[in-house]
């Protein structure tokens, strides 16, 4: 061996040493942050399961505010009691963003029958949200489809002046459930300007449900100022079939129907945000929110009820086990996602305006069942990161992390942040009740909606200590 | 190169060919096998969300037979209508298999009164399954305990004439509800010899159960011939903590119980049993079943009418779906599980009797709600066989194999089969209603119904098909 190769030899050796010492105390660091974590999600599920408020929270809202529609009083007071409960919880700030919304009332009930052959037949009907009254009594023939296509087929003197009935069943194949309903939410969003479009003078929809029921389901739809408006309505899955039924020995029967819904001024109305600033980098936001209004009938138990006590039940957790996040944490009780999404619009404007440092923004709307993971829109190094903490969350059954998300609220947030979050829930149960009158307290679940909460806080805990 | 070496290197890469031909040849089997498992399962998944039977068939169990426990008129009612189902889905035999079960009757409704200074408070209360009665009215003082441990340390003198109090409650921060079920059931099970040992006069438990409510849980105790027997009965969480409350204010209070159940002579139930012959090896057999009696209050519709019709249905998706399977699949709807597993003790005696060969018994009795995977017990390659279609069920959200199954029916099959498998549901709602009146049809989702039949199908239909 020469002198040469030695040196060579014992400088190797060194080099070897140094970066199996710097992967061991990586290893270590990075094994000490894991056990730091996991010790802090598990600190954060004992005080959810154990002492959490979510579940008394829902009651109330549910029970005692109920159903919240957009400029409606009882938006108001969900907000009034949003803001309290933040200002118990001991934030650093509680305020309200104010927000102008959409004011559409139902009115009186509405009421739908077949008239065929001599018989009368009642059917269960709901207004869609945002659609015109029938200003007295619409009775006309209907025409049935089954896609657009099907309408597309159609002639012109096939809709003239009837009744377009969008008969779209979401696939019971489909294992999600949320996904058959993406499928076919066209329909309600739509139905009304496309048979406009070709002369009709209404749309009755399916409801958008796997249900067998007697539920009609609610929901948003819009207008094209260029199109005549006409009165677009819900019927729910029996009342669909009843309808269909009747249509094949009847092709020329009439449905009256009589919609007394109207769209009133604008009105103002607020996001309720509370929070915890940061003990390190105050400047870099973390959020998570749900929405405070609900459609106008049920008590928006499950849509969204849920989403607002488990966001406010996050904060508590996070500020309970840290006490000072790195990060500034904070929770958004949007106004007005059903009908318009202009309190998630707002946040992102104001956030925008602001110049504000935005990490993450995640939502609760999935329902609020029983929480399987996390649905996740990120740039790829924050991805990279939150799949890292997925075994993290396995022994509390929600490490399913999926690609991809459906949140309204913070899919204005799309170009302002680095990753949108929302909690993934089983979606079995939700569309049974969906935007219904059936969207009651006692179909929600005390530890569903614990566990939601506890998921929840984990996940902005883990980003409020680590950063994207 | 030598000749020797040329035929060396000839021999060497003919060896090599032989061998990627046959591993790209069992490569292309594996994966027909694994498209054509996969369409089977989708198969049987599409027939049982769209034409599926088994929510309706809950339906009737639940609310037109209702609670039909052991020994019961509705027990033979169920037996009756299980049998004309299983005939009607045109199976190779159907036949009833005689079990002798105890007839163990509540009575008129049991009543428990806290005489505490001048006050009388009503307490939620039901005899646990076996009990004696309290031949008239037991009125004693009552001794707190929260664990075995905290009975031991008592002094005679304590316990002697007075109802020991078993307040433990289920551990909230345990994520699986049935585990923490489970980690207290012997406190129901043996909290009335336990009292009794030590001289105690009745023993009162804490509901099994994570809800915080008036319904009281009953369940199934047992007495040991060497102990007197006392009056065991279950308190609703509510009940439980208000006397709890009351005996730390006044610990000499008085608790009345009044309890009206006895046990009657024994009476002649059945299994009911049907089976589609194997096509290829109708002497291998694979098992599915559910048991056909519950509790004597509320629907029994979680516990087990859930299991039974998913048993009924999971055959009828087999049958559907494949025509003839290659080994013989067996359905058997199981009496007496709730109160003495005689149904099942009796199946797995005349089928060891019978010198049968058990490839594999499938049990759903873990509450019908969504189900995410299969408990299983099972030898090392059968294990290995089940493990290996884990990504068939995948799409279904049933991917979950854990091991260890905690079926009481499939129990009794332990040493005569190579795999005990149930199938495993979300288990978070399922102990709110257990063994309660709340236990009702309302509670079930008709999907979450479906998809646990098609997963109960799927696995029955893979180990007819490849053995294990």
């Amino acid at each position: 061996m020469t002198y040469k190769a030695i040196t060579y030899a014992i400088s190797f050796i060194a080099i070897m040493i140094i970066l199996t010492v710097a992967k061991a105390s990586a290893q270590t660091n990075n094994q000490n942050d894991v056990n730091t974590d996991s010790l802090m999600v598990r600190k954060i599920y004992d005080e959810g399961l154990v002492h959490g408020e979510s579940y008394k929270n829902l009651q109330y809202v549910a029970t005692k505010i109920g159903a919240r529609l957009s400029g409606s009083e009882q938006e108001l007071q969900a907000i009034q009691w949003a803001t309290k409960m933040l200002k118990e919880i001991g934030l650093d700030s509680v305020y309200l963003q104010k927000v102008v919304v959409p004011h559409w009332v139902r009115g009186a009930a509405e009421e739908a029958r077949i008239h065929s052959s001599n018989s009368i037949i009642k059917l269960d009907v709901l207004a869609l949200g945002g659609s015109i009254g029938t200003n007295g009594t619409l009775k006309a023939k209907v025409v049935e489809v089954r896609s657009w296509k099907e309408l597309a087929q159609l002639k012109d003197s096939d809709i003239k002046g009837k009744i377009v009935f969008f008969n779209v069943a979401l696939d019971p194949r489909e294992i999600e459930v949320f996904k058959a309903y993406l499928a076919v939410i066209e329909y309600r969003a739509s139905g009304a300007k496309e048979a406009a479009r070709w002369g009709g003078a209404g749309a009755l929809i399916r409801s958008l449900t796997l249900s067998q029921d007697d539920y009609p389901h609610t929901g948003t739809m819009s207008y094209d100022e260029k199109i005549p408006k006409v009165p677009a309505a819900a019927l729910s899955t029996n009342s669909a079939d009843k309808l269909s039924d009747l249509l094949k020995k009847d092709p020329e029967l009439m449905v009256e129907l009589k919609m007394n819904c109207e769209t009133l001024p604008e009105r103002v109305s607020y996001n309720v945000i509370g929070e915890l600033h940061g003990g390190k980098y105050p400047d870099e936001i973390i959020t998570v929110g749900g929405h405070l209004d609900s459609w106008d009938i049920g008590q928006g138990a499950s849509d969204n009820a849920s989403g607002m006590v488990q966001s406010i039940e996050a904060i508590r957790l996070v500020k309970t086990v840290l006490v000072r996040p790195e990060r500034t944490v904070r929770v958004i009780l949007y106004c007005n996602e059903e009908h318009g999404s202009r309190g998630g619009a707002m946040y992102a404007a104001q956030s925008k305006l602001a110049g504000e440092k935005n990490i993450a923004a995640i939502e609760s709307d999935g329902g609020g069942f029983m929480p399987n993971g996390f649905r996740i829109d990120a740039t790829q190094p924050a991805k990279n990161n939150i799949w890292k903490w997925s075994g993290i969350f396995k022994p509390y059954r929600v490490s399913e992390f999926v690609e991809g998300q459906w949140g309204v609220d913070i899919s204005h947030m799309k170009h302002q942040t680095q990753a949108l979050i929302t909690l993934n829930c089983d979606d079995q149960r939700f569309f049974d009740i969906h935007h219904t009158a059936a969207d009651t307290f006692e179909k929600m679940s005390p530890r569903e909606i614990a566990l939601g909460s506890a998921a929840l806080a984990s996940m902005l805990a883990l980003i409020s200590q680590h950063g994207l």
